[in-house]
């Protein structure tokens, strides 16, 4: 039988991040390659609390089909939560999905036809950059300072059907746009009259001082906002939500009903015991503490290890660094230099839509304790070393490879 | 702020069945108009010691992220359930899928370009047209008999991308084709070169006998074979598969990693300790007997109350009557009457792509204790025949609406 398949199907690449996980799942394998929450800062012992209440009240209502929209209580709870934050959100505007890559996809799915144009970062998110490409998009790259998007890009995006952006502690680069910036990006939006699309599933993790409001707290019905559970509680329940403006939120829905009809009823009523609870007042503090170590040793282990012409800026939240090479050097040809010393990263050229810059790195602290972290830097950083020695041996003749835009 | 949306948004419409589903919550409405399965039969029990020995002994695991194709050993349990069916199926080729709404979402993203012909059955499941509308496919209404789409059809439906067929227990049709017209379909469509997508939820809730073999058992490479854990387990924790031929298998893992990176490891650890404990060969055949006396009592109902004229086929298995009402009726516009008269119903036009049968109607059992279905049937019986009375009354000008073929 010859299946013929999709054009879209084409473009569907293996994810690198999938592949290279698979990699460092080797046992003895430091991984600073995974965009994994720490396992032993789930938790447990609240899910097992709230899922025996959930089976105890209300089981046949969790076990049973419910509505797309999500469970009621689960919206009210998240529409307050953003209401807390500056935004103003009814439930009524709250979809709730199955983890936000899903968000992702129904976006995609209910925006981007053919060819239409995306608007993003470099590096940007790269589940998003899956998640929008089965629509066939193009790509817009965003002119940046470092600071951020530069306001001004805003205007050579219009005609854009959405900008895509995660202005805090951004998956793969750890960066958080100050206030200043966001005002300036969500006005400049506006003016421009493109649509917002702000990830945000990192921002409750800070770890010195809470980040600005979101874009969305300013674009209002310019953007979409998308959150998540899985780095606050846990990944595996699969539980993110989207807040749309109303003029998009029934077509959100439909794409949601024929996506997967609803996400698990089950899982949404755990997670709103575990909220509605208050364990958030208590765990989120906890996992704060847990990163912020772990952020504090990784910075620490790269100052002492790597080489001079390395450079980085400590993310004040999230789970990330990104680290530029001296340029030159292909983070992705260490790699299996790194795997078989006993390390694993995520080489950034795959977080770019357009111009790789190939001697950046995303390294993950999240799930690594920081004696670990140490180690893992320290044997990362002799590879590097070592790749700095021999590109310097290089015959001048030989080039470095081309377009290596100075790092923001 | 003017969102533009993508041309398949604007294809997108309000579930049908979802909005009757609202209406039919009314206290006091008896609903045959649901596809849910009956509450009262979910093993709750079972759920609160599966869910409390996948909390005691692997917590972190279930509530971390993980594999996109799904966990390993529910994998394994699916791939030995369909081999004991006669299918060649290893567990590599297995994908555990978010309810198999999300299989027919993957294999609509993997298989469909705008304007690619998709060859289905009239009536068809309402669920799938919407999970395959967002990829802007042609309908083909196979030629149908009455004991399922002719084989010669498949000739005519040469080109397309696939055919999609229900051959057991259909929603809404309820109807089971026989194995010599499986064989005929399957040995056709290899002949014509066109793919099956086989859609199963229903297969294990057989009242009489059990089903003959799947499409795939003998379609092999040429089908991909969908099923679900909602109906024989709960639908709440959201758990079907899919079963997909090699070449086409790294696709739709793509397809589902950019659509929400995997389906809960939590829930699927919970429906494999379930399964793999040997749940189903007793909560199995107590469903079965559930239903089977709900069956036979709809049946008896409709017997004694429905006027001469309507048509039915006592389903052997599954959650669905499908009703014709005699020629001229429209059970659309009978439903608000019906609601009011405190009973739900969903009309048959939705489940049609092309040439909708107006006089026909969906009716499920599954939910509605005997003595209800009677009170219920008959309260609709009674606006049938007001309705069959009105239309006698109809002056012979006013023809009936066009388009009526024998329902086979």
């Amino acid at each position: 039988m010859t299946w013929t398949l999709a054009r879209r199907a084409e473009r569907l690449e293996p994810s690198a991040i999938r592949e290279i996980l698979k990699l460092a799942e080797r046992p003895g394998v430091i991984s600073l390659a995974g965009g994994l929450p720490a396992a032993e800062g789930f938790p447990v012992e609240a899910v097992r609390d709230a899922t025996a209440r959930v089976l105890a009240e209300t089981p046949r209502e969790a076990l049973q089909y419910a509505a797309s929209e999500g469970f009621g209580p689960l919206r009210e709870w998240v529409a307050g939560h953003l209401r807390a934050q500056g935004l103003g959100v009814e439930a009524g505007q709250v979809l709730i999905t199955t983890g936000s890559q899903q968000g992702l996809d129904l976006v995609g799915k209910v925006l981007l036809d053919a060819g239409s144009t995306v608007a993003v970062e470099t590096p940007t998110y790269l589940g998003a950059l899956q998640a929008f490409a089965p629509c066939e998009p193009r790509w817009l790259a965003l002119d940046d300072d470092g600071a951020g998007p530069r306001p001004q890009a805003m205007a050579a995006a219009r005609g854009a059907r959405f900008a895509y952006l995660l202005p805090t502690f951004q998956n793969p680069s750890g960066r958080c746009l100050d206030a200043a910036r966001r005002h300036a990006l969500a006005d400049a939006a506006l003016d421009a009259g493109v649509a917002i699309v702000e990830d945000d599933p990192y921002g409750a993790l800070w770890f010195d001082d809470p980040p600005p409001p979101p874009l969305a707290a300013r674009a209002g019905d310019g953007a979409v906002y998308l959150g998540s559970f899985s780095k606050v509680l846990a990944p595996g329940l699969r539980v993110g939500w989207l807040v749309a403006p109303k003029r998009l939120f029934p077509k959100l829905l439909q794409a949601k009903q024929a996506a997967d009809l609803h996400t698990p009823g089950f899982n949404q009523r755990i997670v709103h015991a575990l909220v509605a609870g208050g364990l958030l007042d208590t765990h989120l503090p906890a996992l704060r503490r847990r990163y912020r170590e772990r952020r504090d040793a990784m910075h620490a282990a790269l100052a002492r290890h790597l080489p001079s012409g390395c450079r980085w800026t400590p993310p004040r939240g999230g789970m990330f660094f990104w680290v530029e090479l001296p340029a030159g050097l292909d983070a992705a040809s260490l790699l299996p230099r790194a795997v078989d010393a006993g390390v694993a990263f995520v080489p950034g050229a795959p977080f770019f839509c357009e111009t790789p810059q190939p001697n950046t790195m995303r390294l993950s602290f999240a799930t690594v304790a920081p004696d670990r972290l140490e180690q893992g830097v320290a044997t990362l950083a002799a590879i590097v070393r070592d790749a700095v020695a021999t590109t310097a041996d290089t015959p001048r003749g030989v080039a470095p490879p081309p377009q290596m835009p100075a790092l923001g």
